[in-house]
């Protein structure tokens, strides 16, 4: 069986797109195995595709290749990447898309893709899922060394989204998405706030309002009232159980969120 | 090759819940051959999730595995439910999603999902698509045992809706679907009908109005009228020719249709 | 592995028509390995159709069989065809759909879909896509010879979209796609205007409008000026450099361009 190439985009699902980048790959990798993740991130919207991938790509099998363009800067100096970790490799444009990987992962070599032979011979200006991002991810499926793609790069983009803050008593995340129900999800992991706490009771706040626990389920709150918990990615995300949380509560996207203890205790 | 896994979900596209099954299956067994049946039942909507899935699964190879979730009742005590037919394997909860398998196939056993050996190490209370159903159908595939995965049921749940009548000289079903051209769909099938009419004439009624005849093709009425036919699923259909049935006879999902004949007559 | 077989239609994705042909083609050659092109295109519309499998099949490999279904004439006398080029195999309605395919490839042999064990056992009227193109499509992955599948057909049906007029001076297209930004694309390749001006300065027209130069890039022109340039696919488009030129420019699908030159310079 061949290799496992995975793909995000914001390309739609009714223009040739998509079509074009799966033909490219399996021109060169004729074995790869595709897996659509999701094609039908916001347009341009950078945030959003590191957030559908940060979902994802972690159940994947080892040597999995995510290629992931959302990729509003095509045509301009912007970088195009490939970042290694322990187990996957991620290829698409370095504009901040693999933040979460940088966040969660123990990240290996990053290289900037110059090689052309990672590429198709002829690159347009506008579409390097086909002629950059596809070409590279099926090469290094079908086995071309990672340091050949090219040289090094120690300083990629990253969101600020996903920067977390510490201090005593004290730790700053971002929501980091609104799902279609309303929920504020953050960034901010069930193990990391319990390695900051050191098992101590804490409160967390989102604009004016502060929840003095975390719920267990969406049922802990009455119908209607808001709530903290860890979801089902094992971060800290705010819900209404019954309701839209990001309309009843006034939140939006890169709003703080603060999680806050008595440093004394214990 | 490996064996293929079938996905029916209301997950939608644009969230990484999808990716996350499907990256959870590849994680278990590398080999699974994915095929997407749909991730657009209408969210929540278990009889239309019902329904696309009867629509497809009948035309898969042997062996092959169908998984479907479309759970309101996740995280409450709504079992997980593996059906085993004579051709194909079916993984998700049980709340009524196969009872068109129920229906139409000849059901071997039926089990519960229970053996912890065949979820994720972790189970969240909110996303069992990820992790019981997926690592439950990839290891199916992969070789487990069905009778492994949990004790047996013998009272799976059943939508009301794929219910069919009997009596003599008539037989009702319900409309199971109507689909986006305005269609009345049933679950009543030509055999089922020449079964039980043993090949006497019939009438098709549905909310005041009568047909006395079956049409073979749309064309059979003049344009803009109704008629009933078999449609290509092979069961009673209402239509207009060239509009919207639904709309113009005023029928809906669950509504009943009536096909009544002589019982002397032959 | 199996063979490739990518998938083109108009089905949507909410109903289980895509994953009835699916399940029909893995049925007949369990190992072929499906793509999805779209199955987004407008419904019943061809050209659209045509479009997008034009900006796709390009880019699979040899061998590959490419299944198009937007088919409005389904259940009419309508033909079904096999097109073979150097590279691939179309299979799908004779209503136009693979006029692109004509225009820029070598075409070999067209056959028309005749042999009954190239369908399904039962081919109803309304769902050609599952009883007749799915199964020709893995029939012929499988091996079956061409020549086997039905008679030769020499006059398949070609869209005046994809015409090309030329005359001294002058050579004429149309806009054969107006895409989601706005853009209008033309078929008329750089290779085919660069051998008819023999690499004399042209211009275009469209509606009044005409361009004296083909830009590089949009930069090239101010913010919310017109350009035409070479877009990704190789054809000739016109843009607005940040805004929508069908709306700026007035233009639709199917209006004519018009590239003009003069014989004598050089």
């Amino acid at each position: 069986m061949g290799g496992i190439i995975t793909l995000t985009t914001d390309f739609g699902t009714r223009d040739p797109y998509v079509g074009a980048m799966k033909g490219v790959i399996l021109g060169i990798d004729p074995d790869a195995r595709l897996v659509d993740i999701s094609h039908d991130v916001p347009c341009q919207d950078v945030a959003a595709g590191a957030f559908v991938l940060s979902g994802a790509y972690r159940y994947f099998p080892p040597g999995t290749v995510h290629v992931a363009v959302v990729d509003p800067g095509v045509g301009t100096a912007r970088r195009g990447i490939v970042v290694e970790t322990q187990t996957w490799l991620f290829v698409g444009p370095d504009n901040g898309l693999f933040t979460p990987v940088y966040s969660a992962e123990d990240v290996g070599r990053i290289v900037e893709i110059r090689n052309p032979e990672a590429m198709l011979p002829e690159v347009s200006s506008t579409f390097h899922g086909r002629d950059v991002f596809a070409p590279t991810a099926a090469h290094l499926c079908a086995g071309l060394p990672l340091e050949s793609v090219g040289p090094p790069v120690d300083d990629p983009v990253r969101l600020d989204l996903w920067e977390e803050g510490r201090e005593p008593g004290r730790m700053t995340g971002r929501i980091v998405h609104v799902d279609r129900f309303g929920n504020g999800i953050t960034a901010l992991t069930r193990d990391r706030i319990e390695g900051a706490t050191g098992g101590r009771t804490f409160r967390v706040s989102v604009g004016g309002q502060t929840f003095g626990r975390v719920s267990q389920t969406y049922g802990d709150a009455a119908q209607g009232e808001p709530l903290v918990l860890f979801g089902s990615r094992g971060t800290l995300e705010l819900s209404v159980n019954g309701g839209n949380a990001a309309e009843l509560m006034g939140f939006g996207r890169g709003d703080e969120v603060v999680v806050a203890w008595e440093e004394g205790e214990r």
